[in-house]
């Protein structure tokens, strides 16, 4: 057992999960560390290595994936994506609430790693709400805004191999849960044996 | 499953369970519920029928556990305790936070007729801390005191039965981890599940 908590988070795309981390670590300064994917993918201009992703070669993380320092991955159209194991498991000897946003089909894997993984899944007030946010982008076609929902609507079967699932309705309180189950998780008896043996055999 | 969620407190004599519990309380108006025990001893100056307790007589408290009306009961000295099950399902069925104070030995028997409960067991910074919290009480004798802690260490032996350890070190940090509990516990997925049908159905 680490003594940091690993909280992996996942969600139909447009329920604004990227967001909802970046805000819920801006509360908690200096305690949380947001892991940062591989990919075989090319850095875009405005991007830099490191901190969109770790930006390698295909053999690279053929390599990665070889040795066992992939945590999960997956592949998409014809690129790589994943997660490194050795940062997560880093971050986590130091204490710190580590932020995993991975897809639906990585959770299971996550989960064989660090059994003690906390799963949040950040759920749409709606379909139609969903529907409306994809519009919004104005980033894809209608075919491709078709193609995302019917993808949500399978992500959305897969929400009770999660712990705890967050409406993303109002921005502040889906912050606010995602606080609220970090602090909790971190009172979880599996977390605070120690210090109940402390408080005992200490005295 | 019911809809409310029922929140089991326990600790060691002097960690403040009462103050932190209506602490909780008054921070969730409207949401909460906090079962009032039933007793045979009697009512005392000041006390008012139904608040500090439910008074009955022997006879009726018996005819209570034959008839299957206790959640859990227990006796002390000469008197007995114990918390009837009719209230609690009530405000459960309305969607409200049940607060639940009782003694470590009451906690096993409410897990079995209401496994999804929440248990938190209240615990001191230290032993040194509890006794001068005890000894500040300034109402129990050197015997006494020593007897508390020596039951108090007992108890500390099974918070493992518990699934969240709460510090009451400072009382309002201590009041908002319960309120963290209460919040993340509502979006755990057994709660949860029905708003992602939802989201999926009602598209």
């Amino acid at each position: 057992m680490s003594d940091g908590l690993l909280v992996v988070i996942s969600a139909p795309s447009g329920c604004g999960k990227d967001t909802l981390v970046a805000g819920a670590m801006k509360k908690m300064p200096g305690e949380c560390f947001l892991s940062v994917s591989m990919t075989t993918r090319n850095m875009r201009p405005g991007e830099t290595q490191g901190v969109e992703y770790i930006f390698v070669s295909r053999d690279e993380f053929l390599k990665n994936i070889e040795e066992g320092n992939m945590l999960e991955y997956a592949v998409y159209g014809s690129n790589m994506y994943g997660t490194p194991i050795a940062p997560v498991k880093k971050k986590l000897s130091e204490g710190k609430t580590v932020f995993l946003i991975i897809e639906v089909e990585g959770g299971g894997n996550v989960k064989k790693i660090f059994p003690e993984a906390t799963k949040i899944f950040i759920v749409p007030p709606s379909m139609e709400e969903l529907e409306s946010r994809l519009r919004g982008r104005k980033t894809d076609s209608e075919e491709a805004i078709m193609n995302r929902l019917c993808i949500a609507r399978q992500e959305l079967q897969r929400a009770e191999e999660y712990d705890y699932i967050v409406e993303n309705d109002n921005l502040d309180d889906a912050i606010d849960d995602i606080l609220a189950i970090v602090r909790a998780q971190k009172l979880s008896i599996n977390k605070m044996k120690n210090k109940v043996k402390e408080v005992i055999y200490n005295a």
